[in-house]
């Protein structure tokens, strides 16, 4: 099943190098989540091949300008396609008015249905659950209010291994207790969960944080996750300034990624002032060997 | 001395085959003004090796999205990138309410003072003169209020003759007179003008006519301009669009610079329908054929 995230812009507030502001399309089972759309994310998305169509949720950390600038002209440009779908915008309270005062002043009304979901800037909350998937939200430590996401497949019942439903003739009624681990009663004996069913390969999930300063407080939500994505704006000489500004270095970024167990780290939205950006990632390698750049145009699947 | 227009967008609405929405530069005699900023205007600029610190003056033509989304994203780079200036920005009145919101919730305070020159929508108005140029305001027809923009360069003093100021001995305080067109007594004798001096070359203009429908009424601002920009989002067989969405066809574009008696046209803001501009060109071109496309990166002198 398809769990992969790609980059559309990995730049921080000044785009640079041709680096664009930030964006990623998160494909969790051919259902597309637009992750921050920064200053021509249509572009990008155009660049890449994605179509805006088939995104239906839209998740805007915080309220600086390269995570949602092109968040207008994308909703523009889905109403001249003719879209009439619902969309669900997950974001800070006030990008409702934002969005609004500029649909008003250039008269436009929308032909879909916009769903404001408010993000809580100080407690952690699940802000979308099905039978396939969680989201849950990280309370960042930025300048403004920002939360990441946590997003968290959800783990599927053990397989029946076929030649033992046949060797034990189990009944179909029985069948979905086995899957969710129950032991058979086969005459006086019992037969063990272990001998019928195989496990499901384990949920897998992807954190987004960015922007923050480095705050181990995240460690509760995203200990134990596949892929982290950590902002990591500065070198670790410039600690201070990263300080200053509520953003984060690539070596704390590596340091976050061991603390938290992750199985692999993506870093970015890197400054206007690195053109290289090795010097960044062996910098967060050396703390967690198994970072990559967010390079744009990349897909990184989530294993 | 220099006076062309360099185009960074030229799409309309929905950005298509790489064509990013509208936005130019003109430089007149080095000195660099940006007419509209659609979104991603800041990217257009570094990849055309645009400074943004040499622009000092901002025209926007109207609040559709495609014509200032990048406008937020340019001042906050400048801001970041240190600029104290003042910059002046010619809009609609409501495009700072706009500005403030984003800045507001963002918690930014720009480095650099911003005045807002509030446009008239019913009546061509002078908005800037100074000694080398004046610039004014043309009344468009769109959906919503539009104003296009009249560049007009100063014609220059005529130019003395050295040899003739030395052979009639014209005295220092009689130059200034002479060079604007008098005639000099030289004892009983009246030398002609004409015998003392030479022309300066004409001056130039450019009119940036985006977005209208076919509106002759734009002939008194634009009539005997160098080079007139005017949109072309369609091809004359989407007349009736072009009419239902107050924009002009390619046919029509070019009738207009026949009309307008102008030496040039550039054509742009074209539909997302078209992945090869050469038909839009022919069409025009038919009508009038000192027709060129306003390609992207691509300088145009105006002479």
């Amino acid at each position: 099943m398809t769990f992969e995230v790609t980059i559309l812009g990995c730049s921080s507030a000044s785009p640079s190098y041709h680096r664009h502001p930030s964006a990623q399309i998160l494909n969790i089972f051919e259902r597309f989540f637009l992750i921050d759309c920064g200053e021509g994310t249509q572009m990008q998305m155009e660049r890449y091949k994605i179509k805006a169509a088939r995104i239906n949720r839209i998740f805007i950390t915080h309220l600086h300008g390269d995570h949602y600038l092109g968040l207008i002209g994308l909703l523009s440009t889905m109403h001249l396609q003719g879209r009439t779908k619902e969309m669900t915008i997950y974001a800070p309270k006030e990008l409702k008015e934002i969005i609004n005062i500029q649909l008003k002043y250039s008269q436009t009304t929308l032909r879909f249905p916009i769903t404001y979901r408010d993000l809580n800037d100080d407690q952690s909350e699940v802000i979308f659950d099905d039978e396939q998937l969680t989201i849950e939200t990280i309370i960042l430590n930025h300048r403004i209010p920002c939360t990441g996401f946590l997003f968290k497949e959800k783990r599927k019942p053990r397989k029946l291994i076929k030649e033992m439903v046949e060797k034990y003739s189990i009944p179909i009624e029985s069948l979905y207790k086995i899957k969710s681990g129950e032991d058979f009663v086969h005459g006086k004996r019992i037969i063990k969960n272990e001998e019928l069913t195989i496990a499901a390969p384990p949920a897998r999930s992807y954190a987004y944080c960015s922007d923050t300063i480095y705050d181990e407080r995240i460690l509760e939500s995203i200990t134990g996750v596949n892929l982290l994505y950590h902002e990591s704006t500065f070198m670790n000489d410039l600690l201070e300034r990263a300080n200053e500004t509520f953003h984060t270095t690539s070596k704390q970024a590596g340091m976050m990624a061991k603390k938290a167990l992750a199985k692999s780290l993506l870093i970015g939205h890197f400054s206007a002032r690195y053109k290289d950006l090795n010097p960044l990632l062996l910098e967060a390698q050396e703390e967690f060997p198994a970072t990559r750049l967010a390079v744009e145009g990349e897909t990184f699947i989530v294993e």
